[in-house]
């Protein structure tokens, strides 16, 4: 079980030298999920040295422009990088006519097979699964269609118990992905010893819920209940929250207590509006409710 | 006279992090033409403190990406800051489709007044006119449609010879404008002084030709004749003058010939390929053939 999320944006609106707009790579279980994909996102993937052949999904929360004004660039630079294996864009209903109304009129063409996924349901819905991993939407409260993303891990495989296996001499190696699938073992005499003497419980499946934009939206409490880790915006401090309600955009105060009625174990705040120069700030205010708080900060890595 | 050319990105294809694609602002008679615009440019404004506000007419050469996709951030940007003045963006057929289908996709509107001047012509033409300044179109060829920009100012007023005038009590200082603008005095008792008896001639007009992307194109010599200031694109060196056919780009060497035909001033030469590691090997090769040649290099600024 592993997840890791690196920050490569975490400011809202316009990009700056030293301040990126959204955008994050989520590792699961060796998977590469790319989260929303603000100017310049592709410059900050080569600056932390992130190998843009991973990259098979993306996810974008919405349409406005510091979450997906650089999604064509990084479209164009795989084509350039000899890209051959399938993108799939998970977004709002629009994203393709964003894209492809870009790449027609420029002439260019991918050169390799892009999936559009787009979305329009109003309630939490699967969009993506395999062997080991989920990702749920999670409908936000925004000035136009958005959605968070909840990744999941699935349950694993069960843990072998060694010493206890090598008790029966009758139990081979290729018995083992049996036991760890969870089956009882037969011995030729027709005893039946259950799983339980001969394995442990899978680590426990880890799970990341991304909120971004939105405001103060309590409907999302159940969805992202008990999640490991919680990324919820916080564009504004508590002495702007008439400013977060008319904009649609949470206080830190606002995601702390999404963070602590939803029980998650760990929150990490962003999106912060330039007017604040300290962002220590964010982290103060966010910890009087909620203390396991951390900074988004561009570069920083959040390992589970 | 005086003109003034700020190198925002020189590269072609991606950006990455030190490198960015085609921008330069051109200051002239105080004018500030932005011309061309690929991703991260309006960070690369902030980063050489240019006012975003002095920016009124926005010049593109063709749709590529490492041209055109800054653009919608920095119109973007430029709302954010609660712009009100209009914008003029000069550049192909479809570069209106390209930026207002994100504007509506993302339901941002500029809150300021935009004129999309769409260009299809194949020959030469004016597309930019005031008391100071003219700018024509030079086509180029490219994989598509593309304009290089020819940035005129227009001939000055004449130069008062202060010390002729005060040898004449009846010349008025009212009167100046007049013999500025090259006409003749009438004394009182008859006589009439000859203009250039009183002033000189103005300062000589300066002028700058943008020329990227294009192959080479003796073509557009006439047009670029006797320019101060030639901008002209090298992604390749001589090694890969095959390539640059194919692709339509021009070698360090095509270019200082141009620059030669066309008897320019001086010659600026950008637009590297990631391939080559040394770009000082792009003007050892145009110098070769042209003498007075520069590297573009980013926050570089050209005077004249």
């Amino acid at each position: 079980m592993s997840l890791k999320v690196t920050i490569l944006g975490c400011h809202s609106a316009t990009p700056r030298t030293s301040a990126h707009p959204t955008s994050q790579l989520l590792e699961i279980q060796n998977r590469f999920f790319l989260i929303d994909c603000g100017e310049g996102t592709q410059v900050q993937l080569r600056k932390y040295k992130i190998k843009f052949s991973k990259i098979k999904h993306i996810f974008i929360s919405h349409l406005h422009g510091d979450h997906i004004f650089g999604l064509i660039g990084l479209i164009s630079t795989f084509r350039l990088l000899n890209r051959n294996a399938k993108l799939h864009v998970y977004g709002p209903k629009g994203i393709k006519e964003f894209i492809v109304t870009q790449l027609r009129l420029s002439h260019s063409f991918a050169g390799y097979p892009i999936e559009f996924h787009e979305l329009i349901s109003k309630e939490s819905e699967l969009i993506y699964e395999d062997e080991k991993v989920t990702v749920h939407t999670i409908p936000l409260s925004h000035r136009i269609y958005t959605n968070g993303f909840l990744f999941r891990e699935k349950i694993g495989e069960r843990k072998l118990n060694i010493s206890a296996i090598k008790k029966h001499s009758e139990i081979e190696i290729c018995d083992y992905q049996n036991l760890k699938n969870g089956n009882d073992y037969q011995l030729e005499n027709g005893e039946i010893i259950p799983n339980e003497n001969l394995t442990s419980n899978p680590l426990k499946p880890l799970s990341y819920a991304f909120c971004s934009d939105t405001s103060y939206k309590e409907d999302i409490v159940p969805i992202i209940k008990n999640v490991d880790l919680l990324y919820h915006e916080t564009t504004f401090l508590n002495d702007k929250k008439d400013l977060a309600k008319t904009t649609k955009h949470s206080t830190a105060l606002q995601a702390a207590k999404i963070a602590k009625l939803a029980n998650v174990d760990k929150l990490i705040i962003g999106h912060y509006s330039s007017r604040y120069k300290d962002i220590e700030a964010f982290k103060t205010e966010a910890q009087e409710v909620f203390h396991n708080t951390e900074l988004a900060i561009e570069g920083k890595t959040f390992e589970l």
